[in-house]
């Protein structure tokens, strides 16, 4: 194989597929990036096996062929290399030189054969949407995932497709957060839980613009993301999803408006008075129209008070602080409402169009 | 006490003295900041035994005094308050009360008594020069201090003043960096080894502008930096420096010329394939017009030429890699010379001027 493309562009697509090169794994070949010249076209491949990635990036084909080379070492070398173009060529030992200006590197590589690439899927059922969109709404919502493998479900977030509607959920057992987005077209029904990790690598590799689309296919295996040169390929977790629906009841004995600002940085400030390890709540006391929120500990006492605008009955409710600040911080609006039912019940952030619906368990707290 | 101040003013000012406040430390007190309100004026005070900072700042003294308290807290309180008034209010018992707009923080600080102020010293003999310039001298020089506590002087830097000039020299056993200043007055002889801490910390403090000021007061036991609203007073390194004049011999067997960002790009690259743990050297082949560099690694080889113009004999003479760097990146010039007389005696990179003079020791090599 013998390629000529510039520093730039092999540079970023590296980057690119890099997202899905097995950091831990006894399979050398995982560590590796899969470069393959074929026509006018140089691909590169990635793929721990759960998550695979591949990109393809203008140059010169002078041999066709391919070579996988460790991914670390390449990406390091490619990055302190000269702005200027870049000649990658092996030989039938997979010895590679990578020359630039008068660089002239040589590593070992491996046979690309050894490399298993991304399958073929089906490509029948799939939505489009704006990288803006996509990338938006995972972090909106990643958040609530869960780490703890045991509840594998809980790692992922629900793909819900519902004609012109999608709905993307993530839930750990403490808290829901759901979006609802609009489509422009009518997709039929459809639903996936597509992994944590997948989401996050991707919303690293998306541009976020309004006017780049990215076409999402699903099928009962896999979800592939599609976009300017990349397609990304993951499994998806295979099981039902929690039911959610019986939990978010519209029934309430306590509805507040809040400026979402003010609330954030008050929560803010009263976790400087609480150690992590204390899991002490925050209780906010919410009368005629202000919440007061009360902390006292070791190392001192803070007295916030906040104006609301309420509806209903009075109520002293305690939470985790952070996963208030965690529901907040990815909303947009300047004001937000807030339903409780009593001191026991979880309490609901969502906006008339429920666009946005943030559940969030209370939690038992003593005066 | 009772003062009021604003939040951007005393969290600057925090910021300021935070540099001096002890991590480690049996005694509570040193990890306090002391604030004292005085006329109409705050002062705050940080002190670690090895450096003092105090810094003032304009605010409103309601009813005089002074108060300890503990810095990381305040620190973080202040930082998320709402950028508008603060009020901090004592009580006999040295609970403190900080308010800002809604939020009522109450921590306990300390008897300020307890607090060991910064003393007064002797300001005969000082020097004034830019805070740019102090700045970049350090940048320029503090990286060959050595961090073994056992070679204490090696640890420090030696700030020389002979008239109107400064003399700057760091070393650590395999290096020497120098910077020669010239000053605007002449300030007759005076010379300091200044702890490598006390100069890091200060020149995250510095603003770095050309038209700012310091003033450098010099005593057998202290070095005084004033500038804007601020003093940093640290103790002094006791001993006599070593002796440097002797190693800098003016004699040389190869002179070349060789462009600075090249070189230091090409020495860079040559460490992705030196694994920390291997200590191998770079090894520069210098002949006729070119350098040749060569690295051999288990994880494979890279060969590199750096056009040059050269004065005086062949050589080949080896390096560790990280000395090299260091000294090149802080030098400004374009085009560099470096000096060497044979690959067991060190090699100088200066200028003409030889406002900077960096020495290093060549590694021993097998080819």
């Amino acid at each position: 194989m013998k390629i000529v493309c510039s520093k730039s562009k092999f540079s970023t697509a590296i980057s690119i597929v890099l997202k899905a090169v097995s950091n831990k794994t006894t399979m050398p070949i995982l560590e590796c990036i899969l470069i393959e010249a074929q026509g006018n076209k140089i691909k590169l491949t990635a793929n721990d096996m759960e998550l695979g990635i591949e990109t393809y990036l203008d140059g010169e084909v002078i041999e066709p062929g391919r070579i996988a080379l460790e991914a670390k070492l390449l990406s390091e070398i490619v990055r302190k290399l000269p702005d200027n173009n870049i000649t990658i060529e092996t030989d039938d030992t997979y010895q590679t030189m990578i020359r630039c200006e008068k660089s002239k590197f040589k590593i070992s590589g491996k046979e690309g054969s050894d490399f298993t690439e991304l399958p073929e899927i089906e490509k029948d059922k799939f939505i489009t949407i704006s990288q803006f969109t996509l990338k938006e709404v995972i972090r909106q919502t990643i958040f609530s995932t869960s780490d703890n493998e045991n509840n594998i479900l809980m790692t992922g977030e629900l793909f819900e497709i519902n004609e012109d509607k999608l709905k993307v959920v993530s839930l750990d057992g403490h808290r829901i957060s759901i979006r609802n987005i609009n489509l422009k077209e009518n997709y039929g029904f459809n639903k996936v839980i597509v992994p944590g990790k997948t989401l996050s690598e991707i919303s690293k590799i998306l541009t976020g613009e309004i006017e780049d689309e990215v076409k999402i296919y699903f099928t009962s295996k896999h979800i592939l993301f599609e976009f300017d040169q990349t397609r990304v390929l993951s499994r998806v977790l295979e099981g039902e999803y929690y039911k959610i629906s019986q939990m978010l009841s519209s029934d309430y004995e306590t509805k507040i408006d809040i400026n979402k600002k003010e609330f954030l940085e008050c929560i803010d400030r009263s976790t400087l008075l609480i150690k992590e390890s204390d899991k002490k709540p925050i209780i906010l006391n919410i009368t005629s129209d202000n919440i007061e929120l009360k902390i006292n500990s070791t190392m001192g006492s803070l007295k916030e008070e906040v104006e609301i605008k309420k509806e209903g009955k009075d109520i002293m409710i305690g939470f985790n602080p952070r996963f208030l600040m965690d529901a907040l911080k990815v909303i947009d609006d300047e004001t937000i409402s807030i339903y409780m039912v009593n001191p026991k019940a979880p309490c609901v952030i969502k906006d008339n169009k429920e666009t946005y619906i943030y559940l969030i368990l209370p939690v038992n707290f003593n005066i």
